[in-house]
């Protein structure tokens, strides 16, 4: 393969194109039946599925200059394994919509593809690429869908089943995938603003880890199920940050979220309002015995004025992470 | 919602947006859990789901002067519903990732809401849209995942079970959508080329059914559970053209088709070239009472050198409908 990664898919065209990708994903097929027929057929032992789906289009969710196709494969399916997570399911199969621009390389496709699967592989094993489609566009874009199965003795796990009196808790990073995209704009743009290559050498081990995790985010998908396995009454992804997407919990459970920061919990700035890192946000009956992973952050009170206090001091200004407003400056 | 049709999706705001797109949707959804959590919950009574994506591109897929946005969202689910019909399922389920650019009328946005909605209570009333993404981009680009499920009694049908003897049949139209897509070539660009709004005073009955089935195919979803019901042995959507998708049912069976035009089966060229009218195209042992919808044109031979003949002789030329190449001239 190695000798044809710079030919473009343009060249190569969508039947060797396809080759490729299932060349990159094979032997990973986990499905009664797999990638090639009009459709996959996925076992959903439970009697029901739980999907999702997410998209990175170039522009407003990443930028070709700070992201390999590695990073993009990775990326577009850690974040919709995260989605399932916040269910309480269990990953089971991804089908990736890939829409590309004729100049794309073969090699960087080939990356895109080897990124699912390594993220399936490290994030939720029993979850592999089953699936997808192939297009021609002039925007790069990677849809994703992911189905997840729920363990039949569970139930889903929504935002709107918390209580007050619950023990609110987090799984996974807050903060480092904003302080990584961060220093993605601060550090590694040219004079006019465009999208530069990151010079790796020039940043300290704390800012690489910063990084990686917002261009390789690792949601904590086994967090998730057990959460639902310790009768968490209401969970969500924090992809939008910690504020934002407490806000919603709180809205749809009808309940106020007060957050309880300590010097232990990290609930700083970067952690309250960044978004991107994909943690699992729970909640849980007081007398509850949290599973691995999951730190205590506050807890729900009943409905106030505000949808999430800190202290009992109600949460104002910026709240979190938008898409639209945050990353439009600057395609590249 | 009338008085805001024009304003645009980069005006509207993301969250604005989604709920006018709810709104369009409002009460069809048929799931445990439908749009508004991480993830839908999507009931599976036989144990197992059939799952496919397909994605409409501006530019390779359509024109926006001679689609609407109700076409495109019609046409997104039919060509969806299509892929899960075409494995012996019933569809239940459709996510839908949007992807717009910020000058998206919000107008447009809710018709291509409306078609996708139209289409599933048209062709497949059990099924509806369950969740999505909003993206910007751009690119317009609707990627569209459906999920079917299989009868407990019945298995999936591949394209890869066809067996020497067996009759061929086809349901739905074959070549109308080919004739509908050649008269907007042909009839409806300026003189340099680019796509002008169809005037449909000038087209009589007939062509106005062509152009119909291009801009809204209708796929004959209940054929597909009709076929596997009857112990259909293999099955595949005609989403490319008759001969290049018997090429792919043959090869995937190791068995060679052979195609038998009569006065009555009306496989000309366009049927047997032309794509994207999304019939099914199914083979049945010589004993099987065919289902209603379906016509018999042609019949199983062991694998030959041919993978499709036309009574017995070889097929060659231009076999089907290749979307990079037959529509990638004049983006408009």
């Amino acid at each position: 393969m190695t000798a044809q990664r710079d030919i473009t898919v343009g060249e190569l065209g969508e039947k060797a194109l396809l080759a490729r990708i299932l060349d990159a994903l094979a032997g990973s097929s986990q499905a009664e039946i797999g990638p090639g027929d009009d459709a996959a057929v996925i076992a959903a032992p439970g009697g029901r599925v739980v999907v999702s789906t997410d998209t990175l289009v170039h522009g407003p969710d990443f930028r070709l200059a700070w992201s390999s196709g590695f990073d993009l494969g990775w990326k577009s399916a850690a974040v919709n394994l995260a989605d399932i997570a916040a269910m309480g399911a269990r990953p089971v199969a991804l089908f990736v919509a890939l829409a590309l621009p004729d100049d794309t390389t073969a090699g960087f496709v080939d990356d895109l593809a080897l990124g699912l699967r390594r993220a399936c592989e490290a994030l939720s094993p029993d979850c592999a690429v089953e699936g997808g489609d192939l297009t021609a566009s002039d925007t790069l874009t990677i849809a994703v869908t992911a189905l997840g199965v729920i363990d039949p003795d569970l139930r889903p796990v929504l935002r709107s089943g918390a209580r007050p009196g619950d023990v609110v808790a987090v799984a996974g990073e807050l903060g480092a995938a904003a302080r990584g995209v961060g220093m993605l704009f601060d550090r590694f743009r040219d004079a006019s603003g465009r999208p530069i290559a990151v010079d790796r050498g020039i940043l300290t081990d704390a800012e690489e880890v910063d990084l990686d995790t917002q261009l390789r985010p690792r949601p904590p998908i086994a967090a998730g199920i057990a959460a639902a396995r310790a009768g968490a009454t209401a969970m969500m992804d924090v992809s939008d940050g910690l504020l934002l997407d407490a806000t919603r919990l709180a809205d749809a459970s009808r309940a106020t979220v007060r957050l309880a920061p300590t010097p232990e919990s990290g609930l700083d700035d970067d952690a309250l309002r960044g978004g991107e890192d994909h943690a699992l946000l729970a909640c849980f009956a007081p007398d509850a015995e949290l599973p691995d992973g999951f730190r205590v952050i506050g807890r729900i009170d009943p409905r106030g004025a505000a949808a999430v206090t800190i202290d009992g001091v109600a949460v104002t200004g910026h709240l979190g992470w938008d898409p639209h407003r945050d990353w439009d400056a600057g395609r590249g």
